[in-house]
């Protein structure tokens, strides 16, 4: 296992100091807790947007903290999802009274976990809610799921419930667009090599060095179908069919466009992706508002990328285009 | 070769126009070179800040066009200096008249190029300047390099003279501040693995399992020495007495840190090692100003990061601090 650790056991601890080392503007750790918060928080009259999850999904979801998205974020370790107590001390923190907004991914631990959060919560008189995001239109059902997978579609949920925050809407107000964003928001990934969670020491899964896989999950859950390399070009076709498919997306609507870098994917890739993204939704009549590439959901060092496609109406586009100022999103 | 390319011949094409194609206000092709410009290029008064060099190192070079850094970057083969005429034309065509500075790092094909393309450009009037970076303090001479390489603190040159020039400075100045930059900052990197360029097909050197390369350049050229993999804060050490003592930093200097990403690297890693900078750095009273933490200059897929400090005086760290807006590289 080549990984630039100190031990496995140690490695989310070591990386949220590094974080907060290199941070500080931006994040704060709750002592005794995997939390990082704004050091701002509470923010007067504003709902507080927490998310959260296993680690190795850098910079999910602590990178997303920040003016105009999250207020806390929660670090399970690797891959694995974080106990109800840190969910419900993130809460605690950024609550100002106005309540606060849980971001949770569709697996079942993180619901299992920040469900007991969120009745916790109540008994302690902070109003919590949750919404679920399950953008991935892969596979139904999966390792650690029980119908769709959430994946890099969740930034966007980041992004639009934080810009309505921002704003001064109310609990109620910010968990209704960030469920509209969740119905119009669908990603597909591939993958060309497993990733090591640290504390295995190994992959949990071979692929061959002229095999990929497709729709295959954040933390390696099983695709549709494990194939021959194909160029970039029919890959990518692969995937935005079935994303468009699915909504369905068509023509004359407009969309945000994600092209997410799972790990050790080279930006340079991502950008070739984009390319026939790019012409494919021209073709289709469907037109693009922002396009973002990058790594923004990770496995790891998985070798591959997912596609993001959100649908957006001018409330969408408004408070997508929003301003934000985080470690990882930055946007004028 | 697992890359999610169509062609190794047509990739840096493909990538420029994905590109393009998701940052539009950022970026537009010059017709008939492998050059990206500012859309607003050339900027009435403004000294021109062009980069470039090989591809392979995304975001490096295009991704930090925008306000407050780069106007232009031209786009090498994988790992291959661009010819004189493409740095020329992205000189004429970002020149307002009050010159242009080109940015480069310092390899014989580079510095070569944009010497013809220098002295190309005086000849039809328009003033043009160099700066070479040379931060790597690794080795002395090396595969493609006279003196040291320049690596990631060429990002902190394409800031610092950007926001000089952002200024309003004249061609002298935004020189002058790039050159300082130059004299104060020092890099270091190492490898986990090696990369692949696409036309090659296949990496063009081994590590075994257990092995990592200590000081190894940003195109898999050899470094000091090939060792066992060690803990990340050992590792993250090694680098950073050899920076320290290289300018040499010490007791009272203010810096700012760059923990850059080589492709494959997790941003957990990155963290790690970042954690262990700022113990070091505390330890021996250097105080650190600012810390970037990401993929800035890359190898490809190659798995390693660098470290690099640049010194700051108040003029540096003010023009460090100053506004940027480019794909990869923002700040308020």
């Amino acid at each position: 296992m080549k990984k630039l650790i100190n031990a496995p056991e140690k490695v989310v601890e070591d990386m949220l100091t590094g974080m907060v080392a290199a941070h500080p503007q931006y994040v704060r750790k709750l002592s005794g807790y995997s939390c990082l918060v704004n050091p701002q928080s509470p923010i007067t009259n504003k709902v507080g947007i927490v998310s959260g999850g296993g680690s190795g999904h850098e910079p999910s979801h602590a990178g997303f903290i920040g003016r105009g998205m999250l207020d806390a974020a929660c670090a399970g370790n690797v891959f694995s999802s974080p106990t109800p107590d840190h969910f419900l001390e993130a809460a605690k923190v950024v609550d100002s009274g106005a309540g606060v907004l849980m971001v949770i991914k569709n697996y079942s631990g993180d619901l299992m976990n920040s469900q007991m959060a969120e009745e916790m919560a109540e008994f302690e008189g902070v109003k919590v809610t949750r919404v679920i995001v399950d953008d991935d239109v892969a596979v139904k059902n999966s390792t650690y799921t029980t119908g769709r997978r959430g994946i890099a579609g969740t930034v966007f949920v980041h992004k639009i419930a934080g810009a309505k925050a921002a704003q001064g809407a109310d609990l109620d107000e910010v968990k209704r667009v960030a469920e509209k964003t969740v119905a119009n928001v669908r990603s597909m990934g591939m993958a060309l090599t497993p990733c090591i969670v640290p504390i295995a020491g190994k992959a949990n899964f071979e692929l061959a060095e002229d095999e990929m896989e497709i729709g295959m999950g954040i933390h390696g859950e099983p695709g549709i179908t494990r194939c021959k390399l194909a160029p970039a070009d029919e890959i990518t076709s692969t995937l935005l069919e079935k994303i468009i498919q699915d909504l369905p997306f068509g023509k004359g609507d407009e969309v945000a466009v994600l092209v997410n870098g799972l790990g050790a994917t080279p930006l340079m890739e991502l950008y070739v992706i984009n390319k026939k993204i790019a012409e494919i939704c021209a073709e289709k009549g469907i037109r693009i508002h922002r396009t973002y590439v990058g790594e923004y959901m990770t496995a790891l060092e998985m070798a591959g990328a997912s596609i993001t496609l959100l649908r957006l109406d001018e409330e969408l586009k408004a408070l997508l285009d929003a301003p934000a100022d985080t470690i990882a999103f930055k946007q004028f």
